[in-house]
């Protein structure tokens, strides 16, 4: 019997995870559940899972069986044995830290905290012997290719990326698209943030970098193919030439169970099978990085180091936000990111304070910065 | 320095494997050659590769400072560290039980080997602690892709056939296919024995039959998928629904390499990569089964289990040779072997004797049957 906390238990992921947990009752016990606003939902979930601690940032909570504590407290607190941090944006930070710093292992969902602190959450993480288990398709992927191999004959890592919405758009009709359009992924359900994210691949950037820090393999051995069935979830190419890929269909509750289940596999009627009695085609081209300028600007921020990717997450999170309000246009996110890393002085070997102000600052600039 | 007995050393795949151990010549020796009857080709090899062993059935060589044996007796030689298979047939077959039985590993691409006596063996491989290394794209990819994993975690195999040059034909085209055209294989360059195997799915019918012997999964467990591209070499799917595929450009040098240098992978600038900078198109269909009646049989005759499988190998063996003479036609393949099973009296339990004579019954049957 596991006993996990979930933090970021009402959002997409941490739903999906007590999806994974209520098919599997005799290996789980849910040991805290923490949220930001969301109180009904978190409300239902201590009535179904009866967790012993549980976090609210802000709302109400009917009293019960449970202890109250902050989302970092319940990440390092001793009964926990796996904490799985889907919380998004820089919140994950604070309580991954807290949770490594206690020697829990993590299932990391929350994409920021290795953009924005690789160096520091990785080296935090060799040097208390925690295992950082990826909760996403491509990273979840990758490491399963990875699994029995030795990651020394890695010669390239390649990413998929669905490509989203605008894959065959021009640069004129990008300029046009609507908050409504971008929110329309082709194969993916997810939040918003993500969604944008997706459409103008800074998804995908960031992924480089959390592929790097994941996995220690240098940037320019990492890249990045558009396969808009996502059906394949990314390869690793060995030495020899040989290539592995981790297919199937797109649905999240995999990579969560993996990480939850890991070493192990479980069966789970609830996870879809791909069919191969009906005919399947799959494609593959090169990313356009004159159409997606934020695939370039993400890696080149993660080879850069340093503060640069998380000014680089902030910048982003406040034009994506600006984008929904439609404030700027679809076109100007990247140019946003770009003028935020012109502008950015970042420090190389950062501390965790050195990175939330660099995340401050890169927000104050993303927040005033003007479109030409 | 591993020191190699290679037996089958003039054809396709011994002289791709030697064409592997001259890229890597400070990590192998040359212990052993063995050949049927081109003694030209033998000598060029013993001149370059200094073998102290070597065998050949028919024909005459220069001398030299080697020795002569049988390929028995090479295959068991005490200074011999890894033997590998590359004969066809069930020539095969007393050499691999030798080695097996002085316990020297085992790089396999004689198919009938595992066709047509798996369970013997087998047995004895696991009764000597040696291990039996697939030389073939389909088996390598299958044991990649279950290195690191645990096989009772194994759901399916799915392995894909390229579907031959008439994947689209009717049945009425299929009756006039001429030797000619079944011998241009779309994406492999290989013996005429396996590539008209290849135009039949007889092929992929007896790699059902060694993977179920390989890695011991169930013949319900094990399917096919038609993959024209042959660039994804097959598939594991595992409990969680996650399928892991490997992938390379068809060249039998990878699976070589990967036998030889196992567990390591080692570059070699001569086996060539997947370029992912041009559009690629992945397709999957499942095999039509009534145009393609020897991929049943195959699969039915391994389910049958004990002497059927050697009376199919043999019974297609004769056929194909008979279908090249165009003493029958291509659709008679599948005819003749099917009315050599329902003729077959099979033995449960074989020893190896009963199973040389179901193949010699077989090859009878098979020369005297007649079309109707």
């Amino acid at each position: 019997m596991k006993r996990l906390s979930i933090l970021g238990s009402t959002g997409s992921i941490g739903r999906q995870t007590l999806e994974v947990v209520r098919a599997f009752p005799e290996r789980f016990r849910v040991w805290g559940l923490a949220a930001g606003e969301n109180a009904p939902l978190l409300g239902q979930q201590i009535d179904e899972f009866r967790p012993a601690l549980v976090s609210l940032v802000r709302g109400h909570l009917p009293g019960g069986d449970y202890r109250t504590c902050t989302a970092e407290e319940m990440a390092a607190h001793p009964e926990t044995d796996l904490v799985v941090i889907a919380t998004s944006g820089r919140a994950g930070l604070g309580p991954t830290l807290a949770a490594i710093q206690a020697g829990k292992d993590i299932a990391l969902a929350n994409k920021e905290v290795l953009v924005m602190a690789g160096a520091v959450v990785t080296a935090l993480a060799r040097e208390h012997n925690v295992e950082i288990r990826p909760i996403d398709s491509e990273h979840s992927a990758l490491w399963q290719c990875l699994r029995g191999e030795d990651r020394a004959t890695v010669k390239r890592l390649i990413i998929t990326a669905s490509g989203g919405p605008f894959r065959h758009h021009t640069t004129q009709e990008m300029a046009q698209i609507t908050p409504e359009a971008a929110l329309r992924h082709p194969t993916w359900q997810m939040g918003k943030k993500v969604t944008i994210d997706s459409a103008t691949l800074m998804n995908k950037g960031m992924e480089i970098i959390e592929a790097h820090w994941l996995f220690g393999i240098p940037y320019q051995d990492i890249e990045v193919v558009v396969h808009p069935q996502s059906l394949i979830h990314s390869m690793v190419e060995f030495a020899d030439g040989s290539i592995k890929a981790q297919l199937s269909p797109p649905d999240m509750k995999l990579p969560i169970q993996y990480a939850l289940a890991y070493p192990e596999r479980w069966p789970n009627s609830e996870l879809p099978l791909v069919d191969w009695t009906q005919r399947l085609d799959l494609n593959f081209e090169a990313p356009d990085l004159s159409r997606f300028p934020c695939l370039r600007l993400a890696r080149e921020a993660g080879m850069r180091g340093g503060t640069y990717p998380a000014a680089l997450c902030a910048a982003d999170e406040v034009a994506v936000d600006r984008f929904l309000k439609r404030d700027i246009g679809f076109l100007d996110i990247s140019r946003l990111v770009e003028d935020a890393l012109e502008a950015h002085r970042g420090s190389p070997q950062p501390t965790l304070d050195d990175i939330l102000a660099a995340d401050a600052w890169a927000r104050d600039y993303a927040a005033n910065w003007k479109p030409k």
